[in-house]
């Protein structure tokens, strides 16, 4: 095929006819390219007939040439000298995937495949693939090297309650709440680490922002001076996914009608207790060493985005309200929150790793110091200073995206009801 | 610092004293170089004091100059001008870490975050890190959408005695043992998908090429002429994937003494029947429709490197020894294996498309039509032919890097007895 030749494969959206000339809108099962097919009957009358009989949902290949030889953002136009049927519906379409008719998420979700051929729903996941990219270009420039940690598990990080429990051959063991222990005994022997991959939270949620799968980006890095060290990296990469899908989602972004904004660097850093005199003079009383609700984050990230920051940290927490492996200073603790506009996307800090303090820790927080005896065992060995964060993939993606609902961002997502498909 | 200059971060892997000069071998943890610091009494005598004191396995950081500029391949001599000891042992290391004295797998395996700081054994997971970053780069080329589908589903593609079960509140759920449901269903609406993802495996297992867990390259792709079309890409892509880490991942073999030869394209092919004539000459007879058990993969690898071949398919196995989703052609299928030298890597084909015969292909299985119903629907609106392949990462790792137990690739293995660290 020469420029301006065209052969697509994809499904029919919708049909027109006007008078003699029909108009197949196809959605490229590849490119995520939109055409207009165009088929006049006294041209092609083969294919006249075939077109005026398709039903909507057919997948079909085309090939056509463009006349203008122009690209447009979408519906680019086609006229068609080939038009092949390959597969039918058999049942009502569930929505319309033009998308001028809009479907409900509960719908969306249940027939998540169809509604992929909706340009908006394209859009989405074609950004979600790029933000993990991203992710990784950042990471391998500063020298990280990529992970992969278990998933079924003897022991879960932050206690009993929150693990999805399975039998191991007889044994009882836990899906992975996050990757935390395993990178942290990595830093005995490589420095630079991050994984991408799915974790479990058994939490009774029911909110727009949590799921009882998602998937999360870990690092963890390795001789850190502080907590500081740990932040400028996790600023950056944010910084880096914005610019990044600023300069290759284009074309998504227009779809979603969003003028990206990269936040400004530095990120605002406020401590909790900062934090809690804002909230204070706004009218919102937190108890020292409470955490704060989702009212309280909501009218701190007012705050902060009146200042003129978007993203910002949130450090040292009671110690008593994070979990054992933060390096505790105090009644404080080395950690950091980061939000955005009001929504947590990351949490981390230095970790201790001193094998009494840790223990001390343990003890503190009243678990069993023999449940975590594989954990303990790696700080006997040359274990350096370190620290790390987690930040939550979908929620990244929902920022980005300027979605409500965090199951518009995950294929098929998993809550309390939702299992199938 | 200027060049020649250098900041180690890393863990001491030995001391060698010889008269007024010590011998410090440190493996920095995030270049994965090997250094050898060199300190002379006279020059530096508060840092020869700390460093003829220092306990193999410490955290160390050193800043130093490289006398001679050169970079060699390992054990790059350092001048050094400062010592800092970060972290002690506080306990007898399991482990030599300058791999002098080799360890045990079982030891490894224990103790893999001090593993890690020997040479041969960060080279593995270099390679494997290398491995997917190769694969990425090759789906992106293609134009293939990265996905994330769930792990904790509904139903398993593949029937109940090899699923991990788990209580979803209040329900049976399994854990994925791949994403081939998924990654079919949404073949009606994206047309080049692909994931690297862990999967879970309840087979009780014991041997050197199986997990429990591992982590998979899964790919699918829609608007297929026939299954020779998915195994031009999985060959293209194991082409790729080889001589992408034959240059990037020189150090690494180096390190491993292995020279890579990438395999010859194109793959041999041999259907299922002719592979049981090969094996018929070499006095192993199978009876028609049986699986090829280990001891005749490997006579057929044999045969097959005779022909000048490590990598090849074998095609057209009857249809009863595969799964229900394969495209049936009559007693035989639209599938293939890919072996090398013996072991098989992947597996994959077209898949059955049509509605019907799908559900006649459930029926004939014995599968229950009602426990796949949300997948069935996927086919009802217009769903194109289609196929995609499964390709075991750990299993790939260890054919590059000619490992005999897949442990060696895995940073914490699970099998049946192992669920810890």
């Amino acid at each position: 095929m020469g420029s301006g030749e065209v052969k697509i494969s994809g499904w029919v959206n919708s049909l027109r006819i006007v008078g003699a000339v029909a108009f197949l809108e196809v959605m490229d099962g590849g490119s995520l390219q939109l055409y207009t097919v165009v088929i006049k009957r006294h041209e092609h009358p083969e294919l006249w007939n075939l077109a005026t009989h398709m039903k909507i949902g057919s997948a079909v290949t085309v090939k056509g040439s463009i006349p203008s030889g122009q690209i447009s953002k979408r519906g680019l136009e086609v006229r068609a000298y080939a038009l092949n049927l390959l597969s039918e519906p058999i049942d009502f379409m569930p929505l319309d995937p033009s998308g001028k008719t809009p479907a409900l998420l509960d719908t969306i979700l249940e027939h998540r495949y169809v509604a992929l051929r909706i340009p908006r729903q394209r859009a989405l996941f074609a950004i979600r693939a790029l933000v993990v990219e991203a992710v990784r270009n950042y990471f391998k420039s500063l020298g990280f090297l990529e992970v992969h940690t278990p998933k079924i598990c003897g022991a879960g990080a932050e206690g009993g309650a929150t693990l999805f429990q399975l039998d191991y051959f007889g044994r009882v063991a836990y899906l992975a709440q996050s990757p935390q222990l395993y990178k942290q005994m990595l830093m005995c022997g490589f420095s630079r680490i991050y994984e991408i991959s799915p974790y479990f939270r058994a939490e009774p949620f029911s909110t727009v922002r949590h799921l009882n799968e998602s998937w999360g980006i870990d690092a963890e890095m390795a001789f850190i001076e502080g907590p500081q060290d740990v932040m400028r990296v996790l600023e950056d990469l944010i910084v880096h996914v914005f610019e990044y899908l600023k300069a290759k989602g284009q074309r998504e972004f227009s779809e979603l009608g969003i003028n990206l904004q990269v936040p400004r660097k530095p990120f605002k850093r406020v401590t909790y207790n900062e934090a809690l005199e804002i909230l204070r003079s706004r009218g919102y009383n937190i108890e020292w060493g409470q955490d704060l609700g989702s009212d309280e984050e909501r009218v701190l990230g007012e705050s902060m985005v009146e200042e003129g920051y978007d993203a910002y940290f949130i450090t040292e927490y009671p110690w008593h309200a994070k979990p054992f492996y933060i390096m505790r200073k105090k009644e404080e603790s080395e950690s950091f929150d980061l939000d955005y506009r009001g929504m947590e996307l990351a949490s981390g800090g230095q970790r201790e790793h001193r094998y009494d303090k840790l223990v001390e820790n343990l003890r503190d927080k009243g678990l069993s110091i023999e449940n975590f005896e594989f954990y303990l065992k790696a700080f006997k060995y040359g274990m350096p200073p370190h620290g790390g964060f987690g930040l939550g993939l979908d929620r990244l993606v929902m920022t980005l995206t300027g979605v409500q609902n965090i199951r518009e961002v995950v294929l098929f997502p998993r809550d309390r009801q939702r299992l199938l498909p």
